[in-house]
């Protein structure tokens, strides 16, 4: 039997789960220390900032030993411990842990870091040969599962963010060139230095960031030597060598005029305007100038919340996905002691008539477990043509 | 499969329920004409004064017929019929069938007097030959639970009322011989009426009931030569002869005082006094009398609230009984058809191995209908050693 014992986000705060946060070394320590325990047969150490888990298989003592042996290593009292503490075990373990794997536990549901996560673990226990059977398949189909959702929904694909929806539109731009250069007006406040943040994920991008003189007091928080930092005064200057251009900040006049532009660029040039400011930063009759697109928080609006119908939709295809592999996970850990079983099962049958057994049956079970003994029946009649 | 319509006092007022009764040729007549639709295969009615019901068994058809027939025998429109029915089908129709028998939907929890209704509507049935082999073992097996629970439960024989826990006491008074002289004083009133009535349900008893002259205007609605009405300031004149004396009057003063009694009886002779009066009619100290036992309302109370307790004990094992039954039946008709597929089955599973069987059940079926199958393969070891 498997169990989990959890400390994640939905039960403890910041500073409880990091006291159970593990080292890579901790980690290895804690597993040898607990895999000599009799009890336990197999154990996997899944750490992410928003969760430590401790996925444990063996007998019913198990879980008891897993808690002292924690309460000891963290230096914890028990009773304090399980304050913070999620125990599933058997069959709402292995479930557990399929949702996890397919980041239906996650903060951002439905994303996929946590798969990785997930994989590295049970890598690691595999390398500290720390893993049993049960375990193997578990974390094998768990994974498995996580990896057909991710390839056949649109669950992690779909973005709900303004930042990430804007980074996205940057990154489809096309200038022909190898390298984009993107001004963002408005860097250092909130919304401007996520965006900055999430465009820098991708290379061949250059951010040329406006600051403020008189703000001078804020540094940027975006480290790389991809980004530029220029006084506001001077934006229109650089214009004329950007692809695209954001403008993010919380001011009530525009920061980009029709007026200076029109100046500015002389070329004509395929750019693109992004203005997620609320007042609008950037003037509308911007988009009607030649070469010029422009994007505004109307536009964004609508893709989040189309997105949102989609990501419902994919959230529900991905939760009958994995309602199938977990049922097929709970069927392989049921039936497999059978298969070990099967000349004893043989033995005990052999040469007894089919309704001997059939009014054995009928005269033992109740009658729901003799519908699905029958129905099974049915299906055999044809599973066996088939197969 | 089965279904029941059902027009009962949980839905119906008595007005209605009265349109719907049979009298016995109506029965018989309504059968020969429902039995002879195509898609009737069995039909029972059960006309009591609470209830009217009508069982059919046949195709799903059966009860679409079955209300169509019933709107034109009893000449009532189908959206007025519908009003006041319930309609039970399959396995709730079986259970419906064995909750009536056993006395469950009863408006007397338990009573036990249904039993034989239903076995009278079956039976009428069976000489009709209206009914086919899904009636005949569910009614007989729906009879033969009643009946158990019956003889091993004390269901039906806890009773709860005043009035029938005084007559069990008189029933129980020995007084060496045949006939019990019984008075009842306050014989008009209602208390002593049903009293009246239930202690005349046994032979061997004799009545002689109190009336008031200035109430001359009441007659005595118990019908019976066993009934002799007097006068009720004769009372004492008659005391004498009573084995039993029982009051329930209404009114504020003593019907029987220690010293008229006193008078009036002078032999010593056991006699029984029971006063179900509030407040008292008798005088406490008669109890202390010589050869007189007194039972007061309180006596009886404590009798009514014991059963209740026991009653509710009895019920719960009750219910057990007839969920075993219930569910035998449920198994009865689930396994049925198979008995006939034997050879079929046979066939299909002969000469093949038992891993190809169990590999192709583990890749068809869910895990929940996985494990019963198990749980049944290993119980099915233990039972052919045993059977």
């Amino acid at each position: 039997m498997m169990y989990c014992m959890s400390v994640s986000h939905k039960k403890a705060p910041v500073t409880i789960r990091e006291r159970f946060a593990f080292r890579e070394e901790e980690k290895k320590e804690f597993m040898e220390l607990l895999a000599g325990k009799e009890s336990v047969n197999g154990i996997v150490v899944l750490c992410t900032c928003n969760r430590s888990e401790i996925y444990v298989s063996g007998t019913k003592q198990a879980i008891g030993e897993l808690q002292r042996a924690i309460a000891d290593y963290k230096n914890i009292r028990l009773e304090e411990l399980l304050k913070y503490l999620n125990i599933y075990s058997g069959e709402s373990a292995i479930g557990h842990l399929f949702k996890v794997a397919c980041g239906f536990e996650s903060m951002v549901l439905g994303e996929d870091e946590i798969l990785g996560q997930v994989k590295e673990a049970y890598q690691l226990s595999k390398d500290q040969g720390t893993v049993d059977y049960e375990m193997n398949v578990l974390f094998h189909k768990a994974v498995t599962c996580a990896k057909r959702i991710k390839t056949d929904t649109n669950l992690s694909k779909t973005p709900l963010s303004i930042a990430t929806l804007v980074a996205n539109e940057v990154f489809h731009f096309q200038n022909g060139s190898d390298i984009k250069n993107v001004m963002v007006i408005g860097m250092t406040g909130k919304m401007g230095g996520t965006i900055t943040k999430n465009i820098l994920s991708k290379p061949g991008i250059v951010v040329t960031g406006t600051v403020r003189k008189h703000n001078s007091c804020l540094t940027v928080d975006v480290k790389s030597d991809r980004v530029k930092v220029v006084d506001y005064g001077d934006r229109y200057h650089y214009m004329k060598d950007m692809d695209i251009v954001i403008s993010a900040t919380l001011g009530p006049h525009y920061t980009v005029t029709c007026e200076e532009l029109s100046k500015a660029l002389e070329d004509g040039k395929k750019r693109l305007f992004i203005d997620v400011a609320v007042p609008v930063d950037m003037d509308p009759a911007i988009g009607a100038m030649e070469g010029l697109t422009l994007f505004d928080i109307d536009y964004f609006d609508t893709l989040s919340k189309n997105n949102t119908k989609i990501k419902l939709k994919e959230l529900d295809r991905a939760k009958a996905i994995m309602e199938e592999d977990l049922d097929g996970a709970i069927k392989e850990m049921v039936f497999h002691p059978y298969i070990q079983r099967m000349d004893e099962l043989k033995n005990a049958f052999s040469g007894k008539r089919l309704e001997t057994l059939l009014y054995q049956i009928r005269d033992h079970v109740n009658s729901e477990d003799l519908k699905v003994v029958l129905r099974t029946l049915d299906g055999l009649q044809d599973w066996i043509k088939e197969g």
